[in-house]
């Protein structure tokens, strides 16, 4: 199997990607195609010593800067490592594509080069939650500000195809983002979405309020990508802050800081399980080929965690039932919904 | 002064606001219109030997109840213990209003019974929420789940005069919660608000993602009720999800038991911050009166909060700063600005 990696996606690039490259390729069964300006990558894996493993450097003189206007760059910077990188996904060279730059450059880039599944309106861009009993899919994070409810229901397929496959839950319960549980809850968005996966065929349960999809009562919850870019940033702000106040509080005396301590195996799992690093990416659903993007504040940790991502899609065949779920559910509905 | 307490509000009415009555009336320098079905009322009152303190029933002998259609009851139970506690405002008999019953039963009734503010578009539910430094006013969190520029606009104003008041800040730092820090990011709403806000002669310091809410960059955060309430619901579940994660892993080995006994000051403070009992109700803000709406699940504690928040409301004329700020802005306004 062969993974891209775009080498100069994350803020601090390329270090992260290039241990990132080291590591993955160390570790799992796969070759990396890293690439990036080759003037920066080859001294610094020459002094990692990784000339015996399957890293190959792909050049690519552009760089997708997060300044950048995505649209423009994706046709103007013709040689950025995104637009490379991807071309060898185009061209059979590798199975999927993985970088921690800027998302609405990936979103362009790949919309540009690789194009939409057939039938898909908008691609979204998934999370991954930590809820009660497990994890949840939660799309779109960002992707889509505005949409339309066809739209939803397309994240509804594209999502459950993606819980089958990263949750292994053979029928995902669908759950759709909303200000209350009862039908009839919801700005006009959901009002309208709420029938459409009603007659989805899918496994729908209904409105879902932020308390059941972090109670763990749905696989895959649904929203725009405004709104839900909003509930995954305020989720992690309110991690944050409130690791910061225990933190402050828990070096405020002396018998708290013993107390603190001796509870530290506690504080060590809670953290592990709100870190974005041990999910490391999220993949690009609707895209025309298997796109991951990670966190612009990824490590090296996080980016061997988005490449293993992207290897259980390949192995899964993530691609295929996206299209099948998509292409199953459109040929039925009425043509008479509008489109873009 | 007086202040007038729906006791028919909360999800265990009536003795969450029975016992609020008794306590507010005791410790708080202030009398009590307690509203509701006198036969429940009297005895308990009876029971807490409440015979001397300033509390005087009002008989209302019908109660909205979580399920009722709230603009049809608004009209049609008009003997319902919000409609008849409004009416008190309205008479001029009480200068506050609190309940913990259904926010948009009391939007109704609100909007029924006192009406807008002349010149407000539409009343706004705001949050308190704790944020490094001190705290931040966040509207709408779920009064109109779909909304308009010049919605957000009034959303902003109104909200910089409670937050000059609660906050006791002059010129509240005002920001616009988007899905990135940039001019330019947002869905519609948010763009077409972005150019209101920046003429708005207010203190606008631009677009602003939850870490700089949270952050306390702002003391005013302006958004629509749909994403508002999902912030707000998400911040909950967040904290309660982290909570329940350390409870259970601080008591999984004994080392860590002892650990969790000697830091427990740190999470008595942690659990203070993030209780909404502490902030007690948020006001109707544009509705021209001053109604105070709780959570449901509010006890006793949680409505003294509420009444003393009513209280310093009334003190310190929230409603006249309120009025004077929207209509100097709006006068100043295009009246081409379409309305609802």
């Amino acid at each position: 199997m062969r993974i891209v990696l775009d080498a100069m996606g994350s803020d601090n690039y390329p270090d992260p990607e290039v241990h990132a490259a080291v590591e993955a390729s160390r570790t799992l069964d796969l070759e990396i195609l890293l690439v990036g300006n080759e003037k920066m990558l080859r001294p610094r894996l020459e002094e990692l010593k990784a000339g015996d493993l399957p890293i190959h450097l792909v050049h690519a003189p552009q760089v997708l800067e997060m300044t950048d206007k995505p649209a423009r760059t994706a046709r103007k910077k013709a040689d950025n490592s995104m637009a490379v990188g991807m071309d060898l996904l185009k061209n059979g060279e590798a199975e999927a594509f993985v970088t921690a730059g800027n998302t609405g450059g990936a979103m362009a880039n790949a919309l540009f080069r690789l194009g939409r599944i057939r039938g898909v309106k908008r691609p979204a861009l998934s999370a991954i939650l930590p809820v009660v009993g497990g994890r949840a899919v939660l799309l779109d994070v960002g992707a889509n500000v505005d949409c339309k409810p066809i739209f939803l229901l397309q994240f509804a397929l594209m999502g459950a195809a993606y819980a089958q496959i990263t949750l292994g839950v053979d029928n995902p319960r669908i759950g759709l983002l909303s200000n209350g549980e009862e039908p009839g809850k919801g700005n006009e968005l959901v009002k309208e979405t709420f029938p459409l996966l009603t007659g989805s065929g899918l496994n729908f349960i209904g409105n879902m309020e932020p308390k059941e999809l972090y109670g763990g009562h749905a696989d895959v919850v649904v929203t725009d990508g405004f709104t839900g870019n909003i509930l995954v940033k305020t989720s992690e702000a309110v991690a944050k802050l409130m690791t910061d106040i225990l933190r402050q509080e828990l070096t405020s005396s002396f018998k708290i800081k013993i107390g603190a301590l001796l509870s530290k195996p506690a504080f060590t799992t809670l953290k592990k399980m709100i870190d974005p690093r041990e999910v490391g990416a999220a993949p690009l659903l609707g895209i025309d080929g298997l796109v991951f993007v990670g966190h612009g504040r990824s490590d090296a940790h996080a980016l061997v965690s988005a490449i293993r991502l992207a290897s259980q899609a390949v192995a899964s065949n993530l691609l295929a039932s996206v299209k099948e779920s998509i292409q199953a559910k459109m040929s039925t509905l009425a043509t008479s919904q509008d489109d873009e």
